[in-house]
């Protein structure tokens, strides 16, 4: 399957190198088409790794995931284009998080909107899936290695068939399903985003993202 | 030791059963002095059970605990009285939701501030502890009853020796030291309250709100 892959940062960085891992082959878009990190990332990957601008990894991916920083999503979202996101799937990894102001951040869309849905409403013709949004990115792809997989994810989104092939890339990651609650609609992003806030508390008091949310019931 | 409930309702009632059931003195206070779900509690509990207004518990207590529903906490504390809770510790379980505008609700406060934040500003020489916002209510007082209790609560408050005696109290619910989670100062009670649309999310999900979060390390 060919991906593309939003954002150069570490969670891009992650998600891609295990989607190369899988077989899959991966487009990473930045700002620029020359950009150093996913130059350096391509040269490291191997084949199957590529690099462009947003636009480029957009049109690329039959799959794409918003892996960029929240306060800039709409923004990187727009430099991708409508046009070569159009019914294609979106797995937003994005939070809403404001650093601004200082730490802990705030964020800037919560309670009665969320990140998910503004871009959802923005592109009404691609199928947004929020996912992967509540936990540091070398679990996301490693899951087993945290307390042999027992923790949860979320996920959300309008389409049910968008959501069935971001579950099965999920299990690709190691995941096992029924450690994937999903919520229902993308107004849902409302209930993960909002995690965040306790999240970066928990992260700070144990100087570690390796942690993880787990539903007892 | 004496308590003060402020508030009838489930959580109100159920805590404060638990605390009798632990040979603590139980005034259970509301806007009226005879209120009738009170009066019941009184007379189904025995002795060591009391009624009153919110003033009444407020006095009577050296511990407090605010059971009220958070759209209406700060107006029940006005008639707590802030002479009657003067130097005590105020246990703020509730979360500000507005049910007003549909389901699931949203928060009043959010984000930028919290209930808890907002209690601690108005009652600066309350000792505000934020804890038990995060579950249901019979989980509250018999955590052993999920999974053996292995399952997590957090707390907050900016006066230390009030959370220790907050965490002696739930010790004595049945809680593990270790499932406890000290966040640090009041302002952590934006985290804390921030996990409750997607609490709400699951509970409506799940159809049972028997359920409870983990932090898993």
């Amino acid at each position: 399957m060919k991906i593309g892959i939003l954002g150069t940062g570490i969670v891009g960085e992650t998600i891609g190198t295990k989607l190369v891992q899988l077989e899959q082959s991966v487009t990473m878009g930045s700002r620029t088409p020359n950009n150093e990190k996913a130059l350096a990332w391509v040269e490291k990957t191997g084949s199957n790794a590529f690099a462009g601008t947003f636009a480029d990894a957009a049109k690329y991916g039959e799959i794409l995931f918003n892996c960029t920083s929240g306060a800039v999503s709409l923004e990187a979202l727009k430099l991708a284009g409508a046009e070569n996101m159009r019914g294609k799937i979106l797995v937003d990894v994005a939070n809403p998080l404001d650093f601004s102001k200082g730490m802990p951040p705030t964020l800037t869309v919560s309670n009665n909107d969320s990140l998910g849905e503004q871009i959802q409403r923005a592109y009404p013709e691609v199928k947004v899936v929020k996912a992967l949004n509540t936990l540091t990115s070398l679990i996301m792809v490693n899951p087993q290695s945290l307390a042999g997989g027992d923790h949860d994810l979320f996920i959300c989104g309008n389409d049910a068939e968008a959501k069935k092939t971001v579950t099965a890339i999920l299990v690709s990651f190691g995941w096992k399903s029924e450690h994937i609650y999903d919520l229902g609609d993308i107004t849902n992003a409302r209930g993960t985003e909002s995690l965040l806030p306790l999240w970066i508390r928990l992260m700070g008091k144990f100087q570690s993202p390796m942690f993880q949310w787990k539903v007892v019931r």
